[in-house]
């Protein structure tokens, strides 16, 4: 099969890569279609050592392994737990010790024809979901994860930095708790997507300082978290949604001092995303930059690393 | 009077210090005894702007401004808030956007004959309490914010870094519990006390990673925030109880990947202090090193300053 292959900071569209097999309790999924994902731009980077096919956003159609699923289109989460250890039992698979990550962590991901994931990690997509839409359902599921670690009430204040890809969908989530919402960027034509919606929205340089109960970091750049960190009243909450490259320097007495939580926040749950799609509660369709085969993936990671740039999709298949 | 000033990093014990008067509201408290906290060296090692009266640990007696407390023996709570701000009205007067604290932010502090604070800062000390341990109410009730910020249950496993003064504290109010408390320093004469105690200690390289759901930073220094970062699970959560010199760099993204929640703790509540020590829950003697007459400041600020030294005492008043 076709599969776009990661080694060395290289990418390579590679042509004879065997059809996996599905271990037992995995299923074999055919990708129609997968996004690109800022994770895939800094493993491209280099910033965690991964070699093998990448991706980790993707619908696709069950084509053995699962009698039940087979023909049926699913998402997948995309962290392969052991069940055995201590973060398995006390259901947090996504932490689980041993896990293999889909296109992340010594699993081949979904930039590909075909994928395996074990068949507890696969959802349904309802029909009202379209694939475009049922794309998005990783990195939604990411967002809702805030949700899951911090309680949000209309009463506070949350600051959302960044208007890009993961920041539209932090902010759409965020924006149902009826919380007091705003939402800062650098690009006027991304914020107007939110705006659209009602949500309030702003250039970065107008968040005034010590006035946020909550603020979520979606840039993964210093300069997004000294933004977040000088935003928030004293005991607020910052939220680091992105991931950094490389180390940042905090001045930790003025989180005593102020008595600041920090929190990180990755995977989240997949059923409620869904749920959102299937609702049209969330509308992904304006986050679409761009659609590449898998043959021309090469140019679509060039896109997708142009500045501005939001979701960019591969099409493994004709749909 | 006589007190203990503070300018330019640089500390005088000055005697021709008018005894303050009490501005409405505010009670005259004649100082019987202060301690000395680390704090307090920061802010002579100019890591803070401040200038005037250093301290904020005392025990005193009521002397003038309210009819009710004159003669009685006190402890205060150290943030005087100006009761009209969103902190103020919300019921976190420690954190009042006006507030001045004492001995540290624009109020002369506790190394004096004499001091004044808001009468609602003060807090009758039981008589079942001695003056010496009533010294320790106010970073007694900064170990217990930890509680207040964090829910901590038996079968957790939590983690304290540093044996020194408020690691001290801190282990014995957590111990209190019933978690599966370790406490690590590199002080076995210190650690001791706790052992005395049934605590659990060791020293820091016996800390195993990714073992604990929570570890209390309580040394302020680098070596000892990565060391309470490796010590933690994922979902985990890391208290900086001490206030660091300079800044600290963080790996952000691996808080991320594991969801580590940091947060900053400064102070808490006094009337649960003082509760423990008048129903002796919490030992304090031990930690106590040495006593200097005020007229000695300067000697008792050699001796605190000195590696390994616990607690120093600063008597104002014959008791």
């Amino acid at each position: 099969m076709k599969a776009l292959w990661l080694q060395d900071k290289q990418l390579e569209l590679r042509t004879e890569i065997p059809i996996p097999e599905p271990p037992t309790g995995e299923a074999r999924v055919r990708v129609l279609q997968a996004g690109i994902c800022n994770t895939d731009l800094e493993l491209l980077r280099g910033y965690y050592p991964y070699g093998g096919i990448l991706g980790h956003e993707f619908v696709g159609v069950v084509d053995s392994g699962s009698e039940s699923l087979v023909g049926q289109r699913v998402v997948g989460e995309i962290n392969a737990a052991c069940g055995k250890c201590h973060f398995c039992q006390t259901g947090q698979p996504t932490h689980c010790e041993n896990r293999t990550v889909l296109g992340i962590v010594n699993r081949n991901g979904a930039f590909a024809e075909y994928l395996t994931l074990p068949i507890e990690n696969l959802h349904l997509v309802p029909d009202s979901v379209s694939t475009d839409a049922a794309t998005f359902t990783e990195p939604l599921a990411a967002a809702l994860e805030i949700q899951q670690q911090v309680s949000i009430s209309p009463n506070q204040s949350v600051l959302v930095i960044g208007d890009g890809k993961l920041g539209q969908l932090v902010a759409q989530t965020l924006f149902l708790t009826g919380c007091d919402l705003l939402v800062v960027g650098r690009h006027p034509e991304k914020l107007q997507y939110l705006a659209a919606r009602g949500i309030k929205t702003g250039l970065v340089d107008a968040v005034r300082p010590r006035q946020f109960d909550i603020c979520v970091e979606c840039t993964g750049n210093p300069e997004g978290f000294a933004l977040a960190r000088q935003a928030l009243r004293p005991r607020g909450i910052l939220v680091l949604k992105s991931t950094y490259a490389g180390h940042l320097t905090i001045d930790a007495s003025s989180l005593v001092v102020d008595e600041i939580t920090l929190i990180g926040s990755r995977c989240g749950p997949f059923l409620p995303a869904l749920e959102l799609l299937a609702t049209n509660q969330v509308d992904v369709k304006p986050l679409i930059h761009s659609r590449f085969p898998l043959d021309d993936a090469l140019k679509a990671f060039e896109s997708a690393q142009t500045k501005g740039t939001l979701k960019v999709l591969l099409e493994m298949s004709s749909l």
